[in-house]
């Protein structure tokens, strides 16, 4: 995707903000006296996790799938995800009354499958070793005259992502709060670009930093780098959402000169923040949702006398991993 | 408590909620496609799980203490609870800076003990065998000159109990929809006689359903009967929130004119309650939380073509009790 010269800006955030709200959930606020301790500072969270379809995704997507003409895609869209996104696409597609067709890997977990089949979406199945899941997403598109949703490089998808922190910002403020920091899960990047955009019109004072599992470090290297770098591996966390390769090109494009810097935790960490997110604030959180929430409670930023926002990005997790993590604690 | 003299109105119930606004969550209304599916209508739902210390157990709690004048109980509060109610008063009486002793039975699930002690309150052990927590919590009070608060028969705990109702009902009419019917576990019967007063008042059409686990659901053959019936057993379902022996005196005097009639689920449905919550609402729900939504899930009422309110009451549950759930799904 190089459109890099077609950068979503403010305004763009604004308006996806005004089309999703009577589709999308907006999410309230949480908080925890128990989290306020430990952190020595006032610590409000944004639980994207019980938006529709289980995370942010949707956000992006329904911007995204609202605006396309259907004439110019009769063939409905066509998306490549394992997880958030499948679901996201497939639900503002069935919104729309347009057929989707989603490339998932064949290894991919039942109940994903099961869930973004459930929202009326076909799921057409490739060979994770031997295959190249936007090659074939890309020829399934052409085939069908269908509009290819992706995952983060996109316009229409990072301004819809933003409206997760406008929402954030103009909802601490009704509670008298300025925010002096705000730490976002970074995947491809898609989530945090749209907040940078919302921070620097809405609440300018605010840090922004990328929170990632350890291995999955892109946004943190790349930002210290001041160039994108790769991870060196393709698995190996347990946070599933967020095994990107590298930042996006678009994403990186706005993130870079507008981020404070990445924080970085362990799987162990982010269990940690699961089972903190069970017992504290009876939400279901995924590993690659709770990686603020783990920079948080395992000290990576100074939160002392400070006011400290966090989002959860997701809750799909599969309930035997979700089991064994609080099994483990 | 013979203290039907002196049952709360709408009034009081409306006074608790100008009275708890600023230190309750107003608790956001949630809802699932895939609910409302397996429905065959619109269900609504009031995630208590969700509100301060995990349970609507702070409504009430707090609006009786922070109704106390200092000077008539220089000893603070005595309260007798295992779980909810204990964490509820704790909570409010810390937010008053008034000691609290709650007595529990000295086989509680540690975790319970440790967040009540984190609340600031006082643990005071009793066998559960030999000893009646009731009288033990009376002469406690007397010796320390404390003031006793009830788990639910007292004007002020039914009155705070309420106002989750009051703000369920709001809320729904700021989206445009009547309840046809609403469905509330009951326990001593205090969240569902502040319910029901609050519909009374304020959507009147709108049918009043207790939901009891298979056992326990002296709720529901009161109500058949026309009088207040005991339970057989004292132990026996996974709902511990939900084991009074009976219904209160006062709490049953305000429902037993108001409620359409009683739903009854058993241990297993529940739990396919707690799963849902879990995978389709990404919410934790303890046992006795989920007695409302697992009579949608499990056709105990007809729910087809219309709007259906369910409250899940709370969130407490341990993570082993959890686990076991999730795999025995």
């Amino acid at each position: 995707m190089n459109q890099t010269q077609h950068l979503p800006d403010f305004a763009a955030v604004r308006a996806a903000a005004d089309r999703i709200e009577s589709h999308a959930v907006r999410t309230s606020l949480a908080a925890s006296n128990t989290l306020d301790e430990l952190a020595g500072g006032c610590v409000i969270i944004k639980p994207e996790c019980l938006q529709r379809t289980g995370s942010f995704k949707f956000r992006g997507a329904w911007n995204c799938i609202s605006q396309l003409d259907r004439a110019g895609c009769p063939g409905g869209v066509v998306a490549y995800s394992s997880g958030n996104h499948a679901q996201g696409v497939a639900a503002a597609a069935q919104l729309r009354g347009m057929p989707a067709a989603i490339v998932m890997p064949s290894d991919t977990p039942q109940i994903k499958k099961d869930n973004t089949r459930r929202l009326g979406a076909e799921i057409v199945e490739y060979d994770r070793g031997s295959q190249a899941r936007d090659r074939i997403a890309a020829e399934l598109a052409q085939d069908r005259e269908a509009a290819m949703v992706p995952p983060f490089e996109h316009r229409h998808i990072i301004a819809g992502q933003g409206t997760a922190t406008v929402e954030f910002l103009e909802d601490v403020k009704t509670q008298g709060v300025q925010l002096d920091q705000l730490i976002v899960p970074a995947g491809g990047g898609g989530l945090i670009a749209g907040a940078s955009l919302a921070v620097e019109e809405l609440s300018s004072q605010t840090k922004v930093f990328s929170a990632e599992p350890a291995g999955f470090d892109d946004h943190a290297r790349s930002l210290a780098a001041g160039a994108r770098v790769s991870n060196a591996g393709a698995t190996g966390s347990i946070c599933d959402a967020l095994l990107s390769p590298e930042p996006g090109q678009m994403t990186f494009a706005i993130n870079a000169a507008r981020l404070s810097g990445g924080l970085v935790v362990s799987d162990d960490e982010v269990r940690d923040a699961m089972r903190f997110a069970f017992a504290h604030l009876k939400l279901v959180v995924e590993p690659g949702g709770c990686v603020a929430l783990a920079a948080v409670l395992a000290g990576k930023i100074d939160c002392r006398g400070k006011s400290t926002g966090i989002i959860l990005s997701g809750g799909n997790v599969d309930p035997s991993l979700f089991g064994q993590v609080l099994a483990a604690g």
